[in-house]
């Protein structure tokens, strides 16, 4: 019988010492309140959280676990790099054999930095394009989560004016918009950050043209300025290379994280000879950056995402639980806007503006043992299995089951940010 | 016997893919050519270099060995939470637990925040100082190192003016330099950020005097802007408490990381109830800040700080040291410039501008065994014993003798990137 009694106690006590009991990206503030926030165990595909329910969990810790948790082979390269040096006073061998790894599998670079949040790998190639020509601008598409220092958080709050001062957006997959920022950047323009595909909460996903892929890479190429690909949230989900590879299009510097060391904490910058010396004059780092277990769980990481199938399989296992939502939403009547590669699948519902569908679906998918996510992009991990999917579309059957029957009495939701950010992003009209 | 060849085989592979082979403050590239790069071991008070040198190690990964490397306690505490969860699509109860713990040490403190850079540290408690009262102007003591985010960075490269038009810098332990920083930032001051001792790479560390750290607090109160200390280096090895406890003095906000887990991954924001709001409006996250694993062994780091005398020990340990060496030096006819507290000292020497003679007897006591740094600032830890400075000064009694005999041969250094930031510190003169 699934409870929640553990989770709402131990919120209880956060919100005492945490402000707002928790922040960021895991927060479950603005979620159905049945959603846990905090967990007790993982392994492969499930998570247990502090009241011992089970789930098949479609976050995957919001990207890191592409293998599963604790998975033995990446584990067991962690406990032997444990046992003899982590953080010390310099690096260990294996940050010169991870880079090497990098630079062998990743087209476009040539060199690789590494860090711990994505925000610094994204920053970092900020930092790179701006020393290659002692430029200034850099140009973002408007609403693209590149992440939080005062230059990308996409809530103001805390930042100054001159924070953005020297970023330029425009529209994303808009060539003419595009076009209109490089102008606006003149001969100051140092690069343009890109992301794979569309990926932001709330709204349906896309990968852009081809064409216009290809005109990011021209325009940089035109004003000497540099391309960089923002991975952090794609990366190895939807290729071993690159994300725009299929389009014929190499960045000059491409950030990466999450998903690099199946959920030890490691980011990095991979970069192309031409930004070498750029790379080497600006000063960056921090206290652990050069802890040696993340590094060691990310060669594990690697050496499976070169080596199997991985890739096919989570498409495939993306897809056939797409298929099988795509049949139980039409049989009850829903129709479901299902967006973006099926192994980071975003779905949404039709006609349903403020989520009162979509997050009485996600709490009895959630009560059925699944965690799925009402408006944030989800991941499949290789660790999931075709029974995996088959138990999910269990549950799932029941949620529609029941959201068919309370439809018309379906409560709307009152969180006071929640509505906010929906007003943020054009679903609800303002003051709605 | 010493010898370096793995380390500098090691390096010139990492020269091809890592722009200059290292970077950030574990690079050695502006160290004597003999330091090693990379390490293969680590346990207590040692470290191993990958040519099986043995090393006492006096920079304890740059402060985040407080412990000693795979302490046992802690190495224990982090294995328990790593077989239940560690990344995962939430945090785990353990992460309340931290902050109660934290709240419950640290007398200002009534919340905290957690994240994994110092320089999330820093830069969160200045987008708390600014959503406050919605203020823009941070004052902080010019030279004094805060992190490496745009901001923050010592060196230049890579950023814009704008990054810094919302900084006002002050002399540091200048009252009359701190009020003109307050009077030009009027109605727009958001907070001022402190430095707990000076302890900045190439010159003397020192405390501020009682009256400055008044003043700091006293400026704040009087225009209702927030006071942030910055504990990221110092934090646990000058008080169990906020740094300046001693004068009477309480942050509202403070920034801790490297020593809070024992070299886990964690840095974290602490405040008083009054940030609580402002903390709660800003948006702040990273993919790895809810990690586990380093929150628990951050608890166990903590009660370990709460119940044994382990200050006391270290301090005890830096000067057995320091008075050991004070004796050598003057024996061999040199001046030390032995500074800051004890248990985290800076070693030069007098007459040395350009660091020939620090540079030589760092050089020589490396090769008995000893880590030590000619210009940065060392950590003792507490896993270091009376015996380990019995053989530590040993090995300095050698360093000074030969640099004693070859005193007017030693070469000065010429490296291109230590002579611009020794001009930069006005140890040299510009284009010496």
């Amino acid at each position: 019988m699934w409870t929640n009694a553990q989770n709402l106690a131990l919120l209880e006590r956060a919100r005492a010492v945490i402000p707002g009991g928790m922040y960021g990206h895991q927060s479950t503030g603005m979620l159905p309140r049945e959603f846990p926030q905090y967990f007790q165990r993982a392994s492969g595909s499930r998570l247990w959280d502090v009241d011992g329910n089970e789930y098949i969990d479609y976050l995957c810790a919001y990207g890191p676990n592409l293998f599963g948790y604790r998975n033995p082979v990446i584990e067991q390269a962690a406990m032997d790099q444990t046992v003899q040096v982590d953080s010390a006073t310099g690096p260990a061998p294996v940050m010169v054999e991870l880079a090497e790894l990098l630079v062998s599998m990743i087209s476009h670079a040539d060199w690789a930095m590494f860090c711990k949040n994505g925000t610094d790998a994204t920053s970092i190639a900020m930092m790179c394009a701006r020393a290659y020509r002692g430029r200034n601008k850099i140009i973002a598409a408007r609403g693209a989560y590149h992440g939080c220092a005062p230059w990308s958080t996409p809530l103001r709050a805390g930042t100054t004016h001159e924070d953005q001062a020297n970023v330029i957006f425009f529209d994303y997959d808009d060539i003419e918009s595009l076009n209109q920022a490089v102008k606006k950047a003149g001969s100051d323009l140092a690069g343009i950050i890109a992301t794979p595909f569309w990926h932001e909460v709330f709204v349906d996903q896309f990968l852009p043209t081809k064409a216009y892929a290809q005109a990011v890479r021209r325009l940089c190429d035109e004003h000497d300025a540099l391309m960089i690909v923002d991975e952090v949230r794609a990366g190895f989900r939807l290729s071993r290379d690159c994300s725009w590879g299929e389009f014929g299009v190499q960045p000059d510097l491409s950030a990466w994280g999450k998903a690099i060391a199946n959920g030890y904490p490691l980011s990095a910058v991979l970069g192309s000879e031409k930004v070498r010396q750029a790379a080497s004059s600006i000063y960056v780092t921090g206290t652990f950056w050069f802890q040696a277990v993340p590094m060691a769980a990310a060669v594990a990481t690697l050496k499976i995402i070169r080596s199997t199938d991985y890739l096919k399989h989570i498409q495939e296992i993306g897809e056939q639980f797409r298929v099988g939502l795509e049949g139980q939403a039409s049989a009850a009547g829903f129709r479901l806007r299902q967006s973006g590669p099926s192994q980071m699948p975003q779905i949404l519902f039709e006609d349903d503006p403020d989520l009162r569908v979509g997050y009485a679906w996600a709490r009895e998918t959630l009560k059925g043992g699944i965690l799925v996510h009402p408006y944030h992009n989800m991941f499949v991990s290789a660790a999931m299995t075709t029974d995996d999917v088959r138990k999910s579309l269990d549950a799932t059957a029941r949620a529609f089951e029941l959201i068919k029957r309370e439809r018309d009495h379906l409560p709307a939701p009152t969180n006071a940010s929640l509505l906010k950010r929906l007003e943020m992003k054009g679903r609800l009209p303002a003051h709605a």
